[in-house]
């Protein structure tokens, strides 16, 4: 083992949570008091540069601990590879964890082995990042067409994309890319915000937040719906007072419905002019979405953020189930899968417009937008990211807004790092926070037995 | 708490891994060396009368501990319950853990938490059957129709099955009931059994299992396929001259296809008349195995074991995706969810033919058919229970074949009880087996060691 052939050394993981159900922050109708958490892991190396890959999956509180677990059962298989040749080829270790025929039955590619795959190929590639000095959008858009064509398993989704249809999408993706990095330099890539649109907020907050929001330069604002028709309308009725009628308001049921009630309950609201109507019913129902989208047209159908993998997107955009296709950075298999879904998404001539929010999600997606604006799509139109103002405080290159754009990260790497004060604070239940925390609570219950 | 009332005190549970990989039994194209596990629980109460409601998840090995945590998680919502309510009603205890607004993130309804939430449901069914005295086919199978359509969540499949259909099911579904009783009493559920197919064993070896299994009884036997086509067509061959023209052959090629190779490979054996073709794709390709079914027509397609929840099933049925539904007792949400299943299956016509054989599998499943059989299809027309011939002496009840059917349990419960002395044996990695097995192993390691 010498210098010029360094190593994985460790693949160190944190259960990190943040107590965020407190405030009602996140608080939708299928999730009423989330602690928003990251199952995260620290990829390091014995190179002489320092660096670490670092990833993450994103989850709202109990069971974070199940998908730390998840990711250690990894580690066998990540320590002790050549750092050289992993971040030359990071679809050699996507492959690998994917095809471990023992792990696979635990999904196959869904779930919480699948997203603890996705974390570790993540890492990878922040770490791929970092050595090449570039954000890894920049890394993905410099990156060759058919390099970027064998990162892709075409495993299960061949009758939709094939390896020549990727190289052709990638090819003819970088006419003109020279022009629109100038865009993204100088003007950052679209968003949208949900902060406004919780459902535990008051009308006065969502009407003062969408307020705010349009003040700060967003087009399209989000509101949570699903709970009570009753309130939706009230509140979907202040949201338009406050904004007017040329702001875009996309209204999100979190999986709330079945078929019939999602037709139902959405054309109730069709006076308020949503432009999405995000997860109407089971991120598993191709056929479902179908159905609700021919009935409920002009307004839009968007899901994603619980897609668990990319042959699931390729049906939905086989059965024109989709106007919006909600990609997440830490639901899949990581990087590579999300190329591919990008590729399935530019074939189908369907927008894209990433889940964020959460911890860290906002941060790891744009790389991913960016990219598909510089080499996939090439286009802007009808397409913006997710933005929710939370949590950003904790990471080392938190995303920065300005007027309603994200600005385009330099720092190298996938922005992926959280702030070692944060992790120590909020590791559970060990950290600071949460030691002080559950002893206030064993004391309270004592209190309480004693009185009792 | 009294007597009268009895809650359950704890919930403990036991990975539990057989090296099967030894002697590749349960190889196939994409699981060349399972060791054949089960993330065991067990519930424990403080009713006078000691029993205990057992119950778990089936992996192939490495995982199994991310399995076991993840039922760790249930614990809370579990222990104290009423056991009586429960009982009652384990349909209330399913919609709760499904439910439980922050586990569900790390699926939903999919992987590794659901089927943690899977074997804490059929250990509840497992318990309640033991106090009602009756084998669980029984007692479902004396079930009103209104309490069964009860047990079932139709939040996501209610535009292919309301309760009100259900129910009808399970109306028609009583008469008759009588005489079907003494028949499965009398001669048992017919059963096809794999043993003989499993793609490690040399020719030789198929054909004596072959032969083997026609005269101890079975009709249908089944070949694993997928890995190398002149092999499988050696392998066909082979099974066909031993077995005759009349006994079916149905092939299993374990997810190893696309939706092209798929229809290729089956058509190049379909001179040796398969009677299905399973998993000949991803399980989550609902569009690519109707695709299949209809250009590999007449043989039938089938898959089922890793399909993850009652909405893809209900998907491949509504796109007449299948010719036979292949349930696994396991997989799912537990006796629920396959209520579910079950009736769908019946409102479409597709016949189940249930997905067994693992650790346990057998013993479970076997409850769920002769259900069907008695109380939702009436019919064993087309249906079979896989059979395959392992791991049953570790089982305290375990499944008795006469004449290629299971013969009908007796004993109260779901058949689900290991025997503790084999559960002390292969507990991992402490159990005696693996404890020395990993000693030996480290010794070797050390010995090799020494002499370099």
């Amino acid at each position: 083992m010498t210098a010029s052939d360094p190593r994985i050394t460790a693949l160190d993981t944190y259960d990190i949570r943040f107590p965020t159900s407190r405030e009602l922050d996140g608080s939708d109708a299928m999730n009423p008091d989330p602690d928003y958490s990251a199952a995260y892991l620290v990829l390091r190396t014995d190179a002489q540069d320092g660096l670490e890959g670092h990833g993450f999956t994103f989850t709202i509180g109990r069971g974070n601990d199940v998908q730390v677990a998840a990711i250690n059962t990894l580690r066998a298989q990540v320590v002790g590879r050549s750092v050289t040749e992993l971040c030359a080829d990071p679809g050699s270790i996507s492959r690998d964890l994917i095809g471990d025929s023992q792990l696979r039955w635990l999904g196959p590619e869904k779930g919480v082995m699948h997203m603890a795959i996705g974390a570790v190929v993540n890492a990878v590639w922040d770490l791929a990042a970092k050595r090449e000095g570039k954000p890894l959008w920049q890394l993905l858009a410099d990156a060759e067409p058919e390099w970027l064509a064998d990162q892709i398993d075409y495993r299960y989704i061949e009758d939709a994309l094939t390896r020549e249809e990727a190289v052709a999408i990638l090819r003819r993706g970088r006419a003109g890319r020279a022009a629109r990095e100038q865009v993204l330099l100088a003007r950052g890539y679209p968003a949208y915000t949900t902060s406004p649109g919780w459902l535990g907020y008051s009308d006065e907050k969502l009407t003062r937040l969408a307020r705010e929001a349009v003040a700060d330069g967003y087009t399209q604002i989000k509101l949570k719906v699903g709970a009570d028709l009753d309130d939706d309308i009230r509140r979907l009725r202040a949201a338009r007072a406050a904004v007017g009628p040329d702001v875009r308001i996309a209204i999100d049921a979190n999986q709330r419905w079945n078929v019939d009630e999602a037709v139902a309950w959405t054309t109730a609201l069709a006076e308020f002019d949503p432009y999405w109507i995000e997860e109407p019913t089971s991120p598993d129902d191709i056929l479902g979405h179908a159905a609700i989208r021919t009935r409920v047209a002009p307004i839009r159908v968007a899901t994603g953020e619980h897609v668990q993998n990319r042959i699931v997107f390729k049906q939905l955009l086989q059965a024109g189930s989709l106007d919006v296709l909600q990609l997440d950075s830490a639901r899949v298999g990581g990087v590579n899968e999300n190329l591919a879904i990008l590729l399935l998404a530019a074939k189908f001539g369907v927008p894209v417009c990433p889940h964020a929010g959460g911890v860290g999600l906002c941060e790891l997606v744009q790389h991913l937008s960016m990219f598909d604006y510089l080499a996939v799509s090439g286009s802007l139109e009808n397409r913006m990211i997710e933005f929710v103002d939370h949590l950003h405080e904790h990471f080392t290159d938190p995303v920065v807004m300005r007027d309603g754009h994200y600005a385009a990260p330099t720092a190298p790497g996938f922005s992926a790092q959280m702030k070692s004060e944060s992790m120590a604070r909020f590791t559970y239940p060990d950290g600071e926070f949460w030691a002080a925390d559950l002893a206030a609570t064993a004391d309270a219950a004592e209190g309480r037995e004693a009185v009792a």
